[in-house]
C-alpha cells in the first residue's frame, strides 16, 4: 500500500522549486514555471538524485541529462530494468501534476518497497526525462526522442532557449552538472536498455471526468505535427493606405487561424495556434510587415493529420491573395510525432490491475491527446500509460489539479 | 527660390540620427527609427536649435519640448507668428520624410529668406512638435494636443515608454534638457499664440500619385479612434482539450480582426489592427490565456467612425460566445480624434499659389487620412496643409520616398 499523504506532501514540497502564478490562498494553489534546466529544475533534480540514492538505488545520468535510478531485484541479473518514467519540467504557465506526478509516484513506489522490505524479481526503477515539454528548448519529448534514436543528439544539444539565443540545451546541461557521461541511447552496449516503460500521467483532458471513470488505460497516442508559418506583407500607414492597396499579414494570419480551425473541426481533428508574434516595433497606426504563428495539428490517424495539413496549405494559399495586394507566406515543419499503439501485454496488465482495484466500470480505454515520453520509449521497449482524471480536464494551466483520491487508486496498481 | 539641393542634403544629413532598416545600397536608402526623445531625437533637436539660432531666430521651448523658432518681420510687432510646423520624430520602422520633410522645408524657407535679405511683414517661424507619432509614448499628435488644450499636460507627461514602464515622457524631456519653462498653451499670456499654421507633409497614401497630381490641397482630416481590446480565455493543452471545451482568445481575436475589416469595408471606412500581443510565455502546445490587440477606425465623417465602432462591438460580443465555451473581452478608448475642416482662407491661399505654380490640373483637393499636428493647431489658429506625393503611397515604412522634383514645386509656394 503506497502512502498517499507522503506522496502529496513530497510532490507539493518539491514544487517550491518553480512555483508561480498563484490563483488562490492555499499553500498548493499556485501553478508552476519550472522550465527545463533552469535553476529551479536543477534544484529538483539534485533533490531527486539524493532521494533515490538514500533508497539504495544506483543513479546514472546520460548525455541528455536523463536520470535513471535503478533498484536491484531479487535476481540480481543484468537484464534491463522495468522503468516508471515521466518528467519534472513544466510549461511556463503549467501546473503541479503534468509529468511531476508520474515521477513522484514512481518515487513513492520505490519508497514503499524499501519501507516494506519488498523486492521485485527484476530490477525496477525511475526515469526523469529531460525537456519533455519543449517549452524552453523547442522540441517536445526531446530526450526520450534522443534515447529512442529519433532525434540526433547534436540537434537536441543545439536547441536554443527561445528567449535567449546565446543559451543552448547543452550549455545548460553543462552549467548545472547534468551532462552525464553515459550515451543517451536505448542501445545496451553503451546506453540504457529498458525492459518496459510505464508512465502514470494526468489525462490533461476532460474525458475521464466527464465519463466518471477513475482510470484511463491508454492504448496509444494520437499523431501530431507542429508547423511555423511566416506571413510577409508590407508596413503601411493605417490612416492613409486604402484597404485595396494593403499587404496585411495580420489580417491574413487571422484568416489562416480561423480556416485551420474550421478544417480541423470538419475532420474531427484539432488545430491550434498557441504562439503568434509581430515584430517588436509594431505600432497601432502601422500595418505590420510580418507575422509568425504556430500551428499544432492532431488526430489519432496520421493520414488525417496529413490531410488537415494539406487542406490548410491549400486554404492558406487562397487566403494569401484574398485581401488588398496579397501577402506571401512560408512555413517549416518543426515536430512530426506520428500516432503510436502501446504494447498489448502492458495494456492488458494495466487493465487487469484496474479491474481488480476499481472494477471494469471505473476504467476506460483511451487514446492520449498529448505526446509523452512513452511515445518514444514504445519504439524500444514494451510501454503503456495510466491516465488519471484532472479537474475539468484543465492542463498546461496554473490551476491544473488532480485529486489525491484518484492517485490512491492507480498508485496501488502501479506498485 | 528655395534651394532644393540644400534641402535634400540637409534632410538626409540629419537622418544620420536615427537611420535604420537599410533596404538598398544608396546612402539614403534606409528608413528611420528616431523615436521621440531618444538620444537620436535629442541630437537632431540640438542641431535644429543651433541652425535656427544661426539664422537669427529667437528660439523658445515649452514644457512639452515643442520648439518654436521665430524670425522677426518688418513690423516688429508682437502679433503672433505665422508658423510652418511639423515633427522630427518617426515611427520605429518609419521613413525619412514623414514629418521630417515639413520641418526641413520650413528651415529651408528661413535660410532662403536670410540669404536673400527677404523679410516678411509679420513674424514667421518654424515649429517642431514633440511626439507626433505616439509610437514610443502612445498618444499621437501629443504635444500639439497639449498646446491646443485637448490633452492635459499631466497625462501627456505621464505617458510611459511602451517598452519600459519606468520611463515617462516627462523624465525623457528632463533627461535631454527639453523640458522648457514656457507653458505649452495656445494662450497668449503664458504660452505661444500662433497667427496661422501651415504644414507641408507627404500624403502617406497613393491618391496623388494615382491621379498624377503634384500638390494636394488638404481641406481637412478624417476622424479616427484607437481602441485596445483584451480578450480573456483559459490556458489549455492543445492536444487534450476538445475544441468544444476551449476558451481560445486568439481564435476569437482572429475573428474580431476579420469582422472589423469586413464592417469597415462595408462602410467605406478603415479598420486596422497594428498591434497584437500574447503573454510572453505563450507556447505552441498551449492555448493562450489572453490576447490584446489594437483597433484603429477611420472615416472622414465622425458619425461613420462611431457607427463602425458600434458595429464592431456588437459583432465582437457575438464572436465572444461563438467557439467552445466562449471568451470574455473588455476594451478602452485610447485616442479619439474627430474629423476637422481646415481654414477656408488658408486653403484658398494654398490653392491660388498652387494654381500659379503648377496649374489647376496638377493640384487636387483632398482629405488627410492621417492625423497631423495641424488637426490640433486648427482649433486655435487658421490652419491648412499641403500634401506632396510619396512613392506608391508608402509611409510608416522604411522605403518611404518623396522625390525632390515634387518638393521643388511646393517649396516655391511655401515661401
Ligand atoms: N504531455 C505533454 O504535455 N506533452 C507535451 C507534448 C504535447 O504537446 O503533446
Ligand atoms: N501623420 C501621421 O502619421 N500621424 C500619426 C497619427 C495617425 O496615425 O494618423
Amino acid at each position: 500500500r503506497i502512502n498517499s499523504d507522503r506522496l502529496w506532501e513530497t510532490l507539493h514540497e518539491t514544487c517550491k522549486w518553480g512555483a508561480a502564478h498563484r490563483y488562490g490562498k492555499g499553500p498548493t494553489e499556485t501553478g508552476m514555471a519550472r522550465l527545463t534546466l533552469t535553476d529551479e529544475d536543477a534544484h529538483v533534480r539534485r533533490w531527486l538524485a539524493a532521494e533515490v540514492t538514500k533508497l539504495g538505488c544506483s543513479l546514472s545520468i546520460d548525455q541528455m541529462g536523463n536520470m535513471f535510478a535503478r533498484q536491484s531485484g531479487k535476481l540480481k541479473s543484468s537484464a534491463p530494468m522495468i522503468a516508471m518514467g515521466s518528467h519534472l519540467d513544466t510549461q511556463p504557465r503549467g501546473g503541479r501534476y503534468d509529468g511531476i506526478l508520474g515521477v513522484m509516484a514512481a518515487l513513492e513506489v520505490l519508497r514503499t518497497m524499501k519501507e516494506n522490505g519488498f523486492q521485485t524479481i527484476h530490477d525496477i526503477g525511475l526515469v526523469n526525462w529531460t525537456n519533455e515539454e519543449g517549452a524552453r528548448f523547442p522540441r517536445s519529448m526531446c530526450s526520450s526522442g534522443v534515447w529512442a534514436g529519433v532525434i540526433p543528439i547534436e540537434s537536441a544539444w543545439n536547441l536554443h532557449d527561445i528567449h535567449d539565443s546565446s543559451t543552448t540545451l547543452r550549455s545548460e546541461l553543462e552549467k548545472h552538472g547534468f551532462l552525464g557521461s553515459m550515451a543517451c541511447s536505448s542501445n545496451a552496449a553503451n546506453g540504457t536498455l529498458l525492459g518496459a516503460h510505464f508512465e502514470l500521467h494526468i489525462e490533461q483532458g476532460p474525458i475521464l471526468q466527464d465519463s466518471n471513470r477513475s482510470i484511463g488505460v491508454v492504448k496509444g497516442a494520437q499523431g501530431y505535427r507542429w508547423l511555423t508559418f511566416r506571413v510577409l506583407g508590407r508596413d503601411a500607414h493605417t490612416g492613409t493606405t486604402p484597404l485595396s492597396a494593403r499587404q496585411d499579414p495580420l489580417l491574413a494570419a487571422s484568416r489562416m487561424i480561423i480556416s485551420s480551425h474550421e478544417i480541423a473541426k470538419r475532420y474531427d481533428a484539432l488545430a491550434s495556434t498557441g504562439v503568434l508574434k509581430l515584430p517588436s516595433n509594431a505600432s497601432t497606426n502601422t500595418v505590420a510587415s510580418e507575422v509568425t504563428f504556430t500551428l499544432d495539428i492532431r488526430h489519432p490517424q496520421d493520414s488525417v493529420v496529413q490531410f488537415v495539413q494539406e487542406e490548410c496549405l491549400k486554404s492558406f494559399s487562397a487566403i494569401a491573395s484574398q485581401d488588398g495586394r496579397g501577402v506571401a507566406f512560408d512555413w517549416t515543419l518543426d515536430t512530426d510525432s506520428p500516432a503510436v499503439q502501446f504494447d498489448k501485454n502492458c495494456i492488458s496488465s494495466i487493465e487487469a490491475a484496474a479491474d481488480a482495484l476499481v472494477g471494469p466500470d471505473k476504467r476506460m480505454s483511451m487514446t492520449s491527446g498529448a505526446g509523452h515520453d512513452s511515445v518514444y520509449t514504445n519504439k524500444h521497449c514494451p510501454t503503456a500509460m495510466i491516465f488519471v482524471p484532472c479537474r475539468d480536464g484543465v492542463s498546461h494551466n496554473p490551476t491544473e489539479y488532480c485529486s489525491p483520491e484518484d492517485w490512491y487508486v492507480f498508485l496501488a496498481m502501479y506498485g
